[in-house]
């Protein structure tokens, strides 16, 4: 059972959007160009070595008291967070670090790298917020484990990243960096799809200090 | 912040719905037959009281190995979580507590009482999963507070409640107790509402163990 009184989570710091530095670095190309590609070296990965294990975060920010989720563009059209697969001889957390730097870091030869680089590739990931299953080699994930579903064939996992009070972010060329309010997230699949247009029910129980 | 690493919330245990056992009780009445009256009761006691609150519980059993939630279905028509708006004096989880014994607990004058009476009034509410705000007097209900809103008018907090071992449930005579599986709640908000089809998000960071 759960080993504590979590009742009430206890009242989380969010900082506005213009605390945070925004930078541009080398363009970082998409691993798989299409969904073919991706499904077939999830098969791959999946034959070598297990389930695919996957990373995205979450960080919130504020703008006039109202939660903002950092959000990936690519390409002007597809939103993403920052997240990656693991390597699949890597420590979880650890992975997921060097994943968000490798997103969201300055580059360390960056004029903005000096001016933050002991913090910038140390991430504060607290609460596990969803975990969505890929039961077959196929685009579909749902938000549990579906029934007689025995071996999945990929886990991700979405986890808050709690910002620290300001902080240098840097994107590839190829990418926008948005701040999306969650009313603009809700009940917007449509656009956002499934995973996205969720966030605000992960965050619903939250109590937010704006800063 | 965070006071604790949850990164990883502990397993908690789901015992099959065939450890429970379901009695029937006395009638009763829903106490605004309709929307109408259900708003105008909000406006009264938003005058005199300030914001009504509102607490309902998610119950998790299993079959199969799959989540199943009991919910209440009025009618043969609506579903609905079990819970009630808390008295304007009542202490948070007093109140939900009372509430809660007398949506689902046996009559104390019931041979199913007698069985399980030590624990029939006992609820263990644990973590809180969602909550949703009605910013006006309307039906419109938001998991977040939306932009601007200085006053909401209620606030609806969803608690997840740890089931025991077995237990005996009663539910009133014009109500039926209902095990709804999660695949069946996902992407279903046409037959469930937003709310309840929302619930796979809220459990989807839980590990189960299925006992
Ligand atoms: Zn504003
Ligand atoms: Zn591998
Ligand atoms: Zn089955
Ligand atoms: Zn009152």
């Amino acid at each position: 059972g759960l080993p504590f009184n979590d009742r009430q989570p206890p009242a989380i710091q969010l900082y506005p959007l213009s605390n945070y530095t925004f930078g541009v670095k080398e363009t970082q190309p998409e691993e798989d160009p299409s969904v073919k590609d991706r499904l077939r070296r999830l098969e791959e990965h999946y034959e070598q070595h297990g389930m695919r294990r996957t990373c995205e975060g979450i960080l919130v920010c504020h703008e006039h008291n109202h939660p903002h989720v950092l959000m990936l563009q690519i390409a002007n059209a597809f939103f993403k967070l920052p997240g990656d697969y693991l390597p699949h001889d890597s420590d979880e957390i650890a992975g997921f670090k060097t994943i968000l730097t490798a997103k969201l870091a300055p580059p360390a030869s960056s004029s903005l790298s000096t001016r933050d680089d002991a913090a910038s590739s140390d991430w504060n990931i607290t609460s596990t917020l969803a975990q969505w299953w890929r039961p077959n080699f196929e685009t579909f994930m749902y938000p549990y484990l579906p029934p007689h579903t025995t071996r999945p064939k990929e886990l991700k996992k979405l986890y808050f990243i709690q910002l620290p009070k300001s902080k240098v972010l840097s994107v590839p060329k190829n990418m926008k960096l948005l701040a999306v309010p969650l009313f603009e997230l809700y009940d917007n699949s449509q656009r956002y799809g499934p995973q996205l247009s969720a966030i605000p029910h992960y965050l619903s129980r939250f109590r937010w200090e704006f800063v």
